[in-house]
C-alpha cells in the first residue's frame, strides 16, 4: 500500500507536468502523459531506479485497465446507439478494409525480411498488425473536443469491430498454428463460434442493454441514497466490461458499449431534481484514472529494445506497414467524410498488438517460438511508433479539415431557397 | 481482471441497495453499507459462493484503501488548519481519555475473564482498544451533513491524536512484550523515537505543508492540462499518505492531514475562471471508491466467529470496555459541546482493532501467542459490534442534541443589546 500511494502520486503529477507541456506545443495532453511515462520508465537507465516498480505494480496496473474502462465508458456516453448505428455501415467497411491490408502488408514484409521464418511467422506477423487500439484515438479526439464529429463515430464504431475481427483472427491464427504444431487442423465450428459469441454481445448489449438499462435507471431513480447515479452508472459499465471479457472480447468493448446504451433519457429522473448528468459525474474520476494508463503505457515503453541488432529495420517495416496498412480504411468511407483523418485514427495498436505480440512467444511451430525475442522488440517498436504517430498526426489531419471545410455563409449572400 | 470489473459493480449495486433501505428507516447510508457487505460475505454459508473471492481480493483491497484516504481527504478538505487548532487542545484531552480509560478496562475485562493468562495478554488486550477508527464516523458525520459541527472537529482530531497515541501504545507494548519474551527490557529511547516522528510528522505536515501547497497550487493553476487541479489534489493526497506510511503512521492521517491544509484560497486560481472547487471534484471519486470500503469490511465480518466457545462472553465484555471506555472522552470538553455525541463518536473500532489484534497473534510471550484464536474471534466481533453501533447511535446522539439546543429567536421578542 505504502509504495502505491507514492506512485499514484508522481504518476498523476508527471502526467499533468507532460499534458501541459504537450498543450503548450500545440499537441493533445494524452502526447505529453506518453511522453512523461516513457521518460519515468527510462529513468533506470540513468541510475535513478526508484520508479522502476512502476511498471510491473499490480495495483497501479489495475488502477490503469479500470481508467482505460471509465474512458471507454465516458467516450461511449458521449455518443447514443442511433447515431453509431447510423455509421455502422460505413465503419464496417473501415474496419474490414483495416484489418485485411495490414494483415497482407504484415505477411509480405515478415515473408521480404524473415525469409528463413515458416509461413506462420509470416501469417502471425500480420495478425499482430490488425487490431486498433481505440484507448488512444479515442483520447485524442476528446482532448481534441472532435469525439462527436462524424469521423469520430466512423472511426471508434470500427475499432470495436475491428477489436472482434482481430479476436477472431486471433483465434483462427492461433488454432491453426496449434493444429500445424500438433500436425492437424481447425475447424470450421470452432471460428464460427468465436464469432457467433462476439455478434450475440454486440448486439444484445445494444438492443437488449437499451431497453433494460431505461428500466433500471427508472427504478434507481427512487433509491435515496448519494451518489446512486454515477455507482450504477458505473456498476453498469463494470458489468458490461466483464459480459465481454467473458466470451472472450475486450473488456473495453463492453465499457464502449455500456457508455453507448445508457442515454440522458435514462437517468432524465436524476437530472430533474438537480442532480449533475452522468457525463459530468464520470469527468473526475476519468480525470483521475485515466492518465494512470497513459503515462504507464509510455513507461512500459523499453527504449532500449530498439538497440537490439536486427531489430531497427524489421520495426521500420513493420511501422510502414502499420500506418500505410490502416490508409485502407479511407477507401471504405463516402463523401464528405475526411478519408485522412480516418486513415490516421485507426493507426494506433497501443496493448493490443503487445497481446497479440505476446501469444506468439508462448506458440511453437516446429518447436521454436512463433514469436522470437527480436521480432517481440520489433513489435513493442511498432507499437510506440504507432501510438506517438497518432495524437500530432490526428491533431493535424483534423485542423487540416477544419480549414478545407465551407466557412459558414457570409451574412447577406444567403443562397436562395 | 475479469473477475474484478464483476465484483467491482456487485459491491456498487449493492452498497447502493443497502444504503437506499438505511435511509428509508432513517438511518445512515453508511450502515446500509456495511450490511449489504456483511450479506454478500456471509452469502457462502448459505451455499452462494460466487462472491466470497470479493474478502481477499487484491485488486479490491487496494481500491478499498484508496476509498478511505479519498474520504478522509474529503473530510479534511471540509475543515482549515485554524479550525482544528481551535479544537486542537480538547481533542487532545478527548484523545487522551479515551485511549486511558479502554486501555484500563480492556485490561481489568481481560484479568477478570483470562485468569490464566498471562499480564502481558491483558494489557495487549487493552492497547487493542485504544484506537479509534474515523472512518466509520467521519462517513457517518458526513451523511448526517454534521461534518463540520464542533463536534465533528473535535472527534475527527482526537481520532488523529489516538491515531499517534495508538501507534505509540502498540510499538511499547510490542517492544515490552518482545523484550520480555527475550528477558530483556525496552528502552525509553525506542519509544520517544516513535513518538518524535509523529510528531514531525503532523506539525510538518500542517505548517509547512499549508505554506508549500500554496505555491504549489498557484504554479498548478498556470498548466494548460485538463483535471490539473484535481489530479495534483489527488497527488498531494497520495503523497502525505505515503509520507505518514514511511514514518509509521496510518497512511488516512496524511490523506486527512493533506485535506487540512488544502485550503479554497489556494486554488482560487482554478475557481475564478470557472472551475468547480477541488472538493466538488472529489466526490464522484469518493462515491465510487468509498462503499468500496465499507462493504469489503461488511463481507469480511465473519459471522461464524460470534459462535465460538468461549467467545461471547469475552465478545461482551470487550464490546462494552470499548464503548464505555470511550465515554471517558466526554470528560475532555468543555461548555457547549455535546458530550455523548463526543463519547458516540470515538466508538468505533473498525480496522485499527483488527490490526492490533492481528500483529498479537503473531506475537509470543512463554512460547504462546499472545491473542489466541477465541481472542481474536472475541476482538472481531467487538469491532463489528462497535462499527454498527455508531451509525445509529451517532444519528440519535445529533438528533437528541439538534431538539435539546435552543431555538433561534422568535422575530419581535428579540433580547436587548
Amino acid at each position: 500500500m505504502g509504495a502505491v500511494v507514492l506512485y499514484l502520486a508522481v504518476i498523476l503529477a508527471a502526467a499533468k507536468l507532460g499534458g501541459d507541456l504537450a498543450v503548450r506545443v500545440g499537441q493533445p495532453a494524452v502526447l505529453g502523459e506518453l511522453v512523461a511515462g516513457v521518460i519515468l520508465g527510462n529513468l533506470g537507465a540513468l541510475g535513478v531506479s526508484a520508479f522502476e516498480p512502476i511498471k510491473t505494480d499490480a495495483s497501479i496496473d489495475m488502477l490503469s485497465r479500470i481508467g482505460v474502462l471509465v474512458l471507454l465508458f465516458e467516450v461511449g456516453l458521449e455518443s447514443t446507439v442511433a447515431q453509431m448505428l447510423k455509421v455502422g455501415v460505413t465503419s464496417f467497411f473501415v474496419a474490414t478494409l483495416g484489418v485485411v491490408a495490414p494483415f497482407a502488408l504484415g505477411w509480405l514484409f515478415g515473408a521480404w525480411l524473415l525469409p528463413e521464418a515458416s509461413p506462420y511467422v509470416h501469417a502471425f506477423l500480420g495478425a499482430t498488425l490488425t487490431a486498433t487500439s481505440v484507448g488512444i484515438t479515442a483520447r485524442v479526439l476528446q482532448d481534441l473536443k472532435a469525439s462527436q464529429s462524424a469521423e469520430a463515430r466512423i472511426i471508434l464504431g470500427a475499432a470495436v469491430i475491428d477489436d472482434v475481427l482481430g479476436l477472431v483472427i486471433l483465434a483462427v491464427v492461433t488454432g491453426i498454428l496449434g493444429a500445424a504444431d500438433r500436425g492437424g487442423a481447425m475447424s470450421y465450428g470452432e471460428i464460427g463460434i468465436v464469432f457467433g459469441k462476439a455478434l450475440v454481445f454486440l448486439v444484445g448489449s445494444l438492443v437488449i442493454g437499451a431497453k433494460l438499462s431505461r428500466r433500471l435507471f427508472s427504478v434507481a431513480s427512487r433509491l435515496r441514497a448519494r451518489g446512486v447515479l454515477l455507482a450504477l452508472g458505473l456498476a453498469f459499465c463494470f458489468f458490461l466490461s466483464w459480459l465481454a471479457g467473458l466470451i472472450g472480447l475486450a473488456p473495453i468493448v463492453g465499457a464502449f458499449a455500456a457508455g453507448l446504451v445508457l442515454e440522458d433519457l435514462h437517468f432524465r429522473d436524476f437530472t430533474a431534481r438537480g442532480e449533475s448528468t452522468l457525463e459530468h459525474l464520470v469527468q473526475p474520476i476519468s480525470s483521475f484514472l485515466v492518465p494512470i494508463f497513459f503515462v504507464l503505457m509510455g513507461a512500459r515503453t523499453d527504449l532500449g529494445a530498439f538497440g537490439q541488432p536486427g531489430v531497427p529495420l524489421l520495426a521500420a517495416a513493420l511501422t510502414v506497414a502499420a500506418i500505410l496498412g490502416k490508409q485502407a480504411c479511407s477507401l471504405g468511407v463516402g463523401k464528405g467524410i475526411d478519408r485522412l483523418t480516418i486513415g490516421v485514427g485507426m493507426v494506433p495498436r497501443g496493448e493490443v498488438g503487445l497481446i497479440f505480440a505476446n501469444i506468439g512467444q508462448t506458440l511453437t511451430v516446429g518447436g521454436k517460438p512463433v514469436i522470437s525475442g527480436a521480432v517481440f522488440s520489433a513489435v513493442v517498436a511498432m507499437v510506440i511508433v504507432t501510438t506517438m504517430f497518432t495524437p500530432p498526426a490526428l491533431k493535424w489531419s483534423l485542423s487540416r479539415r477544419a480549414a478545407k471545410s465551407p466557412k459558414p455563409p457570409i451574412p447577406g449572400a444567403h443562397d436562395a431557397h
